[in-house]
């Protein structure tokens, strides 16, 4: 089947009109939904707009929306009528075909499906003489029509050629429809197919729609089942974007448009069943560091039994080792004040150029990295905040070379057995803003899925929201990704939710006695915490003592425990986790105290 | 009546506990609602937080939340028992002796009242022997107990001395309650009062109470009449906050404190219906500028038909007059770089020094403006963003000297008459996590009320919310506040919102044509704004041919029109209006156009 077309409504993005234009046909897209305010609020004649999307290679798919149309009184309808024909108007000027009705929400409306027919088969009608069509959608809170199904017995018993239907994905899904009818639709009566994901929020439909549409892939509906019924249908026009998102349409347009049309190469990836990408798990994690505070991090490394085992050949750039964790500690030029933060990412992948090319194709931009003769050709994407994402070879056999031999030269220095096997997690901490992106591309770029609901905590600096994210490999990848709901003004300087790498331990008191006995100052929280512990029955006294003693925190459960240590160079915290049974946390229900107590450190620390 | 204690939860505030507990004592509260998770947060042992407290004249007047404490099975009320004595040896060790219980939300827990009476009996006798007591409250989303009334026949039932009722506001007018019945409960048995406003939302109460309370006189419960019933049923407890609000948790608490008690102040006043202060409308808008682009601010005042009258004696400070408006513009220093600005507004008063009086009560700190000789003194106020707040005396019968006579040397220039007769409005752009607070400021220091819902529209560079508040006297004090619902990252660059003081005129054609003559250009749409006035049947083409022309704008219904102005100085514009009738706008309807061209102006002029 050729690609389908990929459309988005103006009013997904920020921006005057010419922005909204230019970032969409950047990003590949293939056409716009024109959006009433945005030609409003031009001050070109609809002709000039015409051409510029005609020069960017961008369709007017669809001029929207006309609202309040049908079961209405006589002279209510023949305003509408005057509104139609200025619409019809334009969108002659425009050079479009197909204008969006809205189920109408006229307290003046009545309840009458004869009549609604009839009146829409009249703006048919008037469509149909300048070879223009009608495409009606069922608001979700439309006043007598809100449903997809009402909407198309209306369309049914109208009976216009230049009659049909829009569908919209948040507007059925929202009150709880089923897609499955649509497969009866003839797909010539399917105009058009409006797509928005979203959250599951138990609010009213209007602001939820307002407000808090998401991109496919960004929220809880199941759009996979949707197209796919549109397929059988036979509809075969665009998959057109309508996501009505407050942070989004306060946001640089280009990379948003970008962030739009991956969610609908992810959705076609969902429904033809490409199978995820199949990942070996983390091969490192590269710290870049402030070189004022370097080491603060190679310190805290050291005491939780990393040797440094490589030297990179030409660059400020070491390898640091434990079991199977590998650290890559790249020290920032003098002059880069970007400060400590992991900078990269490495995937252990079967097929490391399948999994660039993948990325690449779900516009992931390719880094081309520098590389000397006998240097490893790491590939690379550069996700949406800057992180590179490289793509490795999977673990070689023990004893053979991994795919590095020439980048280091090995100090000679090798690993003690310890209790670190490998990297259990990475935690990233996106403004909030742009956590919906940097999820979309976790779950497209490299196939990890939520392994639960986000959690919510209330963190001394405001609430965190966090999600895992992982494969189901028997090494999995996993990433958190938390931010903040909020975050505006001067308080809370510093950066109140650092990034983290989490080891993955066998004994974390293990981790703590050779911490401490190396001098590096694990994280602290107090008695309280502990007390609290022993009163909610998840520890004994004498565990809470020795748990205390060696500053392990025991997350919701007590299937997670872990010591974490301080701020690192400002932003990047370590810690030891082990995991008992089948845990699947990250200690979120332990972020406040331990957000606390870092911040405290870093007070008593300067 | 002694005034009544206030207390605020530390959960209302940002920050570690000592942040929290600081803000609270600066403020002025007497005592706080101890959160446990901040205790939990803290190293500190709880002898050591109650020293704190009792250093910062902090009365920790409740230790909560204690959960799931009844109708519950024997062995999980076993394990509820141990968690309640570790609470109440927490609260021995923090000398206080109030524990908050929330009704249970455990899945084991039954629907049997006797059950539950009893086993907060058996926890109240607990508490008893410790010269302690218990307030349950009805959380609302209780699983069997989630109204206050119910909360109370538990109560009742129980009949323990040391079990009584925690009211919450939040919890009661969330579902629909009714304070009344409160009348009839013992005062005595009233164990705790926590006051939480909030805007009515559609949405389920849990996230709605989570994130979304508002303080007293911010949101749209009746706050008044609860404390009116508790009063009558003689509970003598604080007044304690228990606010959760997303923004205020990352705000700066100290600020965040101040709104807070402020908030208790205000519901003070209604509570004892202390009338709201008379004002007699808007003495002038004072204009902070930009050295560089000062003349774009007066230039445009002189196209509108003001008239430089006065010439500060010692500041460079010009008086502009047109009609009853006058507007202050103060030239600023070339080393201020806050750029141009509304840097204060004055009101009329028959009492100015009250006015100022009842402001600092109501914690705005007084500016002491130096002035010299013969010079006005100026009573000022300094508002939470900064501007200046001028209590002025009323207008003087005509020919009578004004309050400023000699600070300003007349110009000898006489305004014309033309058609501005005074100050319209002023709008104001807080950004978005300070709208609540210049909105209770407005509320309560001006005694300024809003005139309808807040109303939102989609502006080319995000949402943004907009309230007129005003007073009801014949020539009205108006205040806009807008701001974007979210914000953040570099895109839009400039301010998206720019401020704007609107004059009122008597024919707005007429201003247009005299700015145009003075070779003004104000600010055009472009004509697909007009041709869609006529679709919708606003005006007739002959009219929108006409208000092209002069570059009026229409606002929704008709009855506001106005001409404005580009962005001077960086960040505020001006703006004629003429209202028909009783209109009550302000040209929110208008402004995502009007955003768009400026954007555009400014882009086409630099």
């Amino acid at each position: 089947m050729s690609r389908r077309r990929h459309s988005i409504a103006t009013a997904c993005l920020s921006g005057l009109l010419e922005d909204k234009l230019d970032a969409a046909a950047a990003a590949g897209f293939d056409g716009v939904e024109l959006f009433v305010p945005d030609l409003l609020g031009s001050p070109e004649p609809p002709e000039v707009i015409a051409r510029r999307c005609a020069d960017l290679g961008l369709a007017i798919d669809l001029y929207q929306p006309v609202r309040d149309l049908e079961g209405l009184p006589p002279d209510a309808f023949a305003a509408a009528l005057r509104r139609v024909d200025h619409a019809l108007d334009v969108m002659a000027r425009l050079g479009t075909t197909t204008a969006l009705v809205c189920s109408a929400v006229d307290p003046r409306g009545v309840d009458d499906d004869d009549l609604a027919a009839a009146q829409l088969a009249q703006v048919a009608d008037r469509a149909a003489d300048r070879g223009m069509r009608i495409a009606y959608e069922a608001l979700a809170w439309g006043r007598h029509v809100n449903t997809w199904d009402h909407s198309w017995r209306i369309v049914e018993r109208a009976d216009h050629p230049a009659l049909g239907l829009c569908v919209d994905s948040f507007h059925l899904y929202s009150r709880g429809g089923d897609p499955a009818g649509l497969r009866d639709v003839p797909g010539e009566k399917i105009f058009f197919l409006q797509l928005a994901d979203a959250p599951h929020l138990a609010m009213d439909v209007l602001p939820w729609s307002r407000h808090h549409r998401l991109f496919p892939g960004q929220g809880d509906f199941d759009l996979t089942t949707l197209v796919a019924h549109l397929d059988a249908a036979g509809y075969d026009g665009p998959w057109s974007l309508e996501v009505f998102n407050d942070v989004f349409r306060q946001a640089d347009p280009r990379p948003a448009a970008v962030d739009a049309r991956r969610s609908l190469l992810g959705l076609a990836e969902d429904l033809a069943g490409t199978p995820r990408p199949r990942l070996g798990g983390t091969a490192f994690v590269e710290l870049a560091t402030d070189p004022g505070t370097s080491g603060e991090v190679t310190d805290a490394l050291a005491a939780f039994g990393f040797a440094r085992t490589g030297e990179h050949r030409r660059k400020p750039v070491s390898l640091w080792e434990a079991g199977g964790a590998r650290l890559v500690v790249r020290e920032r030029l003098p002059d880069d004040r970007a400060g400590t933060a992991v900078a990269g990412l490495a995937v252990r992948s079967p097929d490391p150029e399948g999994l660039a090319r993948r990325a690449t194709d779900l516009l992931a931009p390719r880094e081309e990295l520098p590389h000397a003769g006998d240097e490893a050709e790491l590939r690379a994407v550069r996700a949406p905040d800057g992180t590179l994402l490289f793509c490795c070879p999977e673990r070689p056999e023990p004893g053979g070379d991994d795919f590095w031999p020439g980048d280091f030269a090995p100090t000679g220095t090798i690993p003690a057995d310890g209790p670190v096997r490998g990297i259990d997690h990475v935690a990233l901490t996106p403004p909030y803003d742009l956590v919906a992106e940097a999820e979309l591309f976790c779950r497209t770029v490299l196939g990890l899925a939520p392994v639960a609901e986000p959690t919510e905590v209330v963190a001394p600096f405001g609430v965190v929201r966090s999600r895992l994210f992982a494969d189901d490999a028997p090494d999995p990848v996993r990433v958190v990704l938390s931010s903040s709901l909020v975050r505006r003004g001067g308080w809370a300087p510093g950066v109140p939710a650092p990034q983290s790498v989490a080891l993955a331990v066998d004994d974390v008191e293990a981790v703590a006695r050779a911490a401490a006995a190396a001098g590096l100052a694990l994280l602290d929280v107090g008695p309280n915490y502990y007390d609290d512990l022993v009163a909610r029955g998840v520890v004994d006294a004498a565990e809470a003592a020795r748990l205390r003693e060696h500053r392990v925190l025991v997350d919701a459960d007590g299937g997670y425990r872990h010591v974490v240590t301080e701020v690192l160079g400002g932003r990047v915290f370590l810690e030891a986790v082990q995991r008992t049974g089948d845990d699947r946390g990250y200690g979120a229900a332990d972020a406040p105290v331990r957000m606390a107590a870092q911040r405290r450190a870093r007070h008593a620390g300067g």
